[in-house]
């Protein structure tokens, strides 16, 4: 099976040119897989900062860097991701979005079209050229669908000359399944 | 600038692990440049086939390999591609399709929405587990762009358990750019 968030951690890796000692945001936390996969990306002299407003998001997250021995590079912020700027000042090599609900978690708790293109405008002004922010957007579900219009239309307003916007979609299943977003800035 | 026959490339790079040893098949001859990353991308104990109904694609082609000193590992056909199947009888780890026409050449040869259905078809039978197709389409001109629906369908009504299919698109571009449809086989 193609899994799409293997596919966006694919696009990271090769923007960042196998990482090292960069910094980079994952503005989803929710069971933590992104930011594991960013903290070993960014390698020892690098960051990462982790975003979400729920407690057992960020706890779920702690668990796994913990395990991994990888504590130390992650930053984790008890705040929405369209407060990222409050609390990054340096450009970042990568900013991962998997919008939606904690897997598991209360599904009432879901991030929004309003505060995700907030954060996304954020994300595309701390990204350094040659930056990366992936965005997996899942329009099986209502408000999933309103979203992903909204990131669909942002991405296709972005100027051609300053950013490459690619959109991948896995188009021979029944149901409506998670769509990739990938925007690399020149 | 992002370039859709990179990402295939690397899509095609990935599916074979890096190559060596295996067949593949560039289904369109072009300019050549799909035959000279398969051959390189195959090794030497490898072979790739690549098919065209025009003579000038194939002697821009051969003039490719010979400079690249490959010329040994690829067998040039001047036959359209929906003969693959009476060329090839053992399984192949890749086919490559270029849609549209020569670029420099004569714009009313082109791929057609007909015979690219049946080499596709071809190309699934033919291709392993595994392995990947895929096909860039140019919905930018009115032919090509009855041709990238033809696809689009096609690949849409593959079978999910068999079949990984992914559209990819750039989306943030004035005109219609090219769009890449990878099929993996499981």
């Amino acid at each position: 099976m193609i899994k799409i968030t293997e596919l966006a951690h694919r696009q990271v890796a090769e923007a960042l040119h196998g990482g090292g000692r960069c910094l980079a945001v994952d503005a989803t936390a929710g069971g933590g897989r992104d930011t594991l996969f960013l903290a070993r990306l960014v390698g020892p002299g690098g960051h990462v900062y982790t975003f979400d407003i729920q407690q057992e998001a960020l706890d779920q997250t702690a668990a796994l860097l913990k395990q991994a021995c990888l504590t130390d590079r992650v930053t984790l912020v008890r705040a929405g991701h369209e407060r990222m700027a409050e609390y990054i000042e340096n450009a970042v090599s990568a900013v991962v979005f998997n919008l939606g609900y904690l897997p598991g978690g209360d599904k009432s708790i879901a991030t929004s079209s309003e505060t995700t293109l907030i954060a996304l405008r954020q994300a595309l002004h701390l990204l350094r050229p040659g930056g990366i922010v992936t965005v997996i957007a899942y329009p099986g579900h209502a408000l999933g669908k309103i979203e992903r219009e909204a990131v669909f239309e942002f991405c296709r307003s972005l100027h051609s000359n300053t950013y490459a916007v690619s959109h991948l979609t896995l188009i021979n299943r029944e149901y409506e399944p998670p769509e990739l977003f990938s925007i690399t800035k020149y």
